[in-house]
């Protein structure tokens, strides 16, 4: 399986400290030596570092962690390779222009079948089956709607296609257009967000730890999505298979569920399904 | 102006020379001081390091002359900024997808009333006219064929759009699929092929030169695009405005000009035109 992170703020923030840990399970802490991906939105755009080589030991990871690149939304992922060979190709996050904007998609899990369905605008350039279901995504996306779509209608329509993916097989989900990051947890995925009174946090894969009431102002809010926990004295919360969570400024500002959410408090950062 | 560097070989080939003497052009050396990116094929997929800061003070530009990224193609840009403001997504090189490959293209030059053309399947994500125009370029050539083409349609579909933007003011213009390296001279474009004997080159703008017989192997094969000379001790050939030059294996495959030849060569890197 490979590793999603996902990260998004209401100021731009630097995501050094959980890529740091995340990298290290790229080949170094983990099996995720099959390359690794991510990309930074600033605005409607964004800046893409892909690289075919385990991030443990890739130069471009080694650059990424000596420089921040502040960013209010970003998407990074290390691959262990099912499908598809391990080339630059087949490295997420992909990335493809839809009204105007970036999106950008990054996915764990396999999904059966999937490069089956027949495509109309967008074709891959690799073969995994991920970029197959995300050129899916936006062809039903744009053939759904003309142009940019109010948030909660397009919340409602990325569920429902990530629920149709999810039925394929296993469908944990990071997706952007740079307004949204959106996240669909269809078996494994964490999130964490962070908002005064801030704290201390220790990676779990590696010895370093932040105080980040030293790192940000008081009105910073962040929200971090994982495919597991990333630091091992922060109160992470297990996100239900069959979620999409719609992070805006920093914070889930909607959480569309397969079933009734059983409890309010979405825009306080609680997980409510 | 901005200023254009594409490189295209038969063999993975090392840019970084060429490449630091762009550089040095961007906000050092030169007034290109409001971003550079570059784009490095690998098959039908590309990386990008774009950067809305000087490229001569750039920590991206200065990994990227720490770090070699062999590649077969390449195409780097350095902006200064005429339209469109200073961001990231007005920073070249762009990018789309366009039958399962990866498209990049750059420009240099204005166009005149081109962001009054309607588009049909692409939109661009920034503000500049070049965008657009690379927007049009490919809804057209989407809209005219289904699949990619052979080589040789391609290039005069190419030539013809190519031409046609022209009209509207200065069209200078790298564009690849990743198996082609295209580049249009409307107005100022210079070349270079390297084969076998293979000798010393000095950069223009700094004090650094090369033996690229101690770097290459006898059937290497290269072909530098570049707004101007960027060595000294080189023969350069001026390319004639309304030439498109299409380069595959390192070499001259094909060009297609507003009038017709006056003298053969191509293959041996002599311009046609």
């Amino acid at each position: 399986m490979c590793e999603l992170l996902g990260m998004n703020a209401n100021v731009p923030t630097d995501i050094r400290f959980s890529f740091s840990g995340l990298a290290r399970r790229g080949g170094g802490a983990g099996p995720h030596r099959d390359g690794f991906g991510i990309a930074f939105y600033d605005g409607r755009a964004a800046r893409f570092f892909h690289d075919p080589e385990p991030a443990a030991h890739s130069e471009i990871a080694r650059f990424l962690g000596a420089h921040a690149i502040k960013s209010l939304t970003v998407i990074a992922h290390i691959r262990q390779a099912n499908s598809g060979a391990v080339s630059l190709a087949n490295t997420h996050p992909f990335t493809r222009e839809l009204w105007g904007r970036v999106w950008t998609y990054a996915h764990n899990g396999q999904l059966r079948g999937v490069k089956k369905i027949p495509l109309n605008f967008y074709a891959p350039v690799g073969t995994t089956d991920s970029e197959h279901a995300f050129c899916w995504m936006l062809d039903q996306l744009r053939a759904r709607f003309d142009a940019l779509p109010s948030p909660a209608r397009l919340d409602r329509e990325v569920h429902r296609l990530s629920a149709q993916l999810a039925r394929m097989g296993v469908f944990n989900m990071l997706l952007s257009d740079g307004r949204t990051l959106y996240a669909f947890c269809g078996k494994k995925l964490s999130c964490l967000t962070r908002c005064a009174p801030f704290g201390k946090a220790t990676l779990i894969d590696e010895d370093r730890s932040v105080n980040f009431a030293e790192e940000t102002g008081p009105d910073d809010c962040v929200t971090v999505v994982a495919t597991g926990p990333l630091t091992s004295d922060e109160d992470w919360t297990v996100i239900e298979p069959g979620t999409l969570l719609a992070l805006r400024d920093g914070q889930i500002a909607n959480s569309v569920c397969l079933k009734p959410p059983t409890r309010k408090g979405a825009a306080k950062g609680v997980l409510t399904c």
